[in-house]
């Protein structure tokens, strides 16, 4: 596609003025208009991608809501949706709705059906009103992480199996020979958490492991920090800790040093995800990964396929709502886990308390 | 402003309906058409950002452009353009051009004066001409972390000194006493840290010390891991590293570890930056902070004026191009640097090499 500059050129104007004649802006003779509109159909030039938009009824880009830029989870899978929908032409858009709702609204609002024809939505924490909302205005609408593939969402989703993913951290313990577990549970606020840990309890209790202490923490490095150290003061005698996502397990093996533990011979720490910061720290993570490349790209093939076949034109009730299901997650073993051995005097020392902080 | 669903129901017609109608698309009766346009006048409603954009010629969002959304520096700075820019009501799209200036190319083409009204550039590896192109188009473009204040662009920026960052670096590994130092400057393919390592190289200079091993690296902070790795294989009687960003910075003590190297008894490390990850890590580490937040509202605060000043459609070399300077960036001392003290004799002996990977 030629450039406005190559108009201008073709013209013998300068590009400000191929733009003011565009958007119909400043005082533009109007013999000069005409050689500027003449060099646009000539050199084929697209003026606009929103007047392509509006001509087409859709404009060539996703948008990805995500709920936190900051968890380095999101990155990860933005990159992975670009690598899929570049290989259709898509470009995909991110939009940061920091856990807000009304925000993910205004960004639906803005953005869906004309700037973007299809909505990723990589967490559940948008309304689903305006998920629909967006549907019924004909712009398709997929959830690319949903955590319960037994309960469809009622949008069209990638599910990933997050149940398994708790009940294999549990079971990895288990056949360690861990007894006597802590868990940290994320993201109470919106409770997707919730099936994870519920994955985990499971796993303990067809061991026969009756109990776990549990703590709810913000889904970050310093949230699973500060509930490691509550859960090991409330029992020092903790061998292992679950966390339910791999910021909180990093921010425990945190915890476990400046506790004077070492991880894994004092303390076993597992997570969920596989972010590549759980291969980056020193001891590298044990985690439950899970198939976050595959689930963006079946995500984008789903969003594609619905754009392509209008799905949100049809009215609702009439058409049948697709769920995709990832390949399972699985388990990998790295440094943060061993088998316990008795922990070292000093950890069961009545006075170690004192020197938290 | 009323949603599509209150136009449907105002009209008495599906939301599909409505959509049907606004894209000229689907078969409509002229009666129900006229019905909807009239229940989208009563209620006010405005039915596409496109359609709007077009009219007044402008988008409320903004365009900010990051090189590499993988780097947790760009979650960073994005939330920070967010908070500035929500105090305007604009809202901001993320673009991810993974370092090719093609498709950042491709970015400014499609989103800059139609999507959105002013674009944020993080980072100098999109093309000069490409930036020019879309300035010249009318919409604004700032470059939101320029490195050399001491040499404008010639696109409107702010600028922080990264010399000085790499010179603190520098003057504090001298104070503590370190002599034998190396450096890891990432980013080759760019240059733009080039100018952190010289600001390193004359506080060395001034202080007498003739020089230094010196490696460069992805960005990244498997890059760091290896390029360090590399340093103290070269010469294990290193006892500090300085690293132009965070992220090699981590590396650096990843694989002081693996090498039985204790930080920062055996071996100093020190960043540019202070991401997150510098608070969280363990040790913590000590880093050149860049006033972030500062840069990211003096950014979005530039574009803003520049876009009320129809900034772009002034022709080239009429308008004064302006550059805003941050502050300076900070030391901050954590527990990843210190006075160095004789090498462990493990480190000096010899054969150590062959527990090297």
């Amino acid at each position: 596609m030629p450039t406005l500059s190559e108009v201008a050129r073709h013209a013998g104007v300068t590009p400000a003025t191929v733009s003011n004649v565009l958007r119909h802006r400043g005082r533009v003779g109007e013999t000069t208009r005409q050689r500027v509109l003449d060099a646009v159909e000539t050199l084929g030039y697209r003026p606009h991608l929103a007047a392509r938009a509006l001509a087409e009824g859709r404009a060539p880009t996703l948008a990805l809501m995500v709920s936190s830029i900051a968890n380095p989870f999101y990155p990860e899978f933005a990159l992975a949706v670009e690598r899929a929908a570049r290989t259709s032409g898509h470009f995909v858009i991110i939009c940061n709705t920091n856990e807000d709702p009304l925000t993910g609204r205004a960004y639906l609002d803005q953005i869906a059906g004309t700037l973007s024809e299809g909505v990723l939505v990589t967490n559940a924490n948008l309304d689903f009103a305006d998920l629909h909302t967006t549907e019924a205005r004909g712009t398709p609408v997929v959830l690319c992480m949903w955590e319960r593939p037994s309960e469809p969402p009622g949008l069209p989703c990638v599910a990933v199996d997050f149940r398994l993913a708790g009940e294999l951290a549990g079971t990895h313990l288990l056949e360690l020979g861990h007894r006597r577990m802590g868990a940290i549970v994320g993201s109470k606020a919106s409770g997707i958490h919730a099936t994870r840990y519920e994955g985990f309890v499971d796993a303990l209790r067809a061991a026969g492991v009756a109990k776990n202490r549990v703590r709810h923490a913000v889904d970050t490095i310093r949230g699973g920090y500060l509930a490691a150290r509550a859960l090991l003061e409330a029992d020092p005698q903790l061998t292992a800790i679950f966390a339910t996502n791999d910021l909180p397990a990093l921010g425990a093996m945190h915890a476990a040093a400046d506790l004077g533990l070492c991880v894994p011979d004092d303390l076993s720490v597992v997570g969920i995800t596989d972010i590549e910061l759980a291969r980056e720290s020193r001891p590298a993570l044990t985690t439950v990964a899970v198939p976050t490349v595959e689930a963006a790209g079946l995500a984008v093939d789903l969003l594609r396929e619905l754009i392509e076949s209008s799905y949100g034109q049809a009215g609702r009730g009439t058409k049948h709502v697709p769920m995709r299901i990832s390949s399972a997650p699985r388990l990998v073993v790295r440094a943060s886990t061993a088998v316990p051995r008795a922990r070292r005097k000093a950890a069961a020392n009545a006075g170690r308390t004192e020197n938290l902080e």
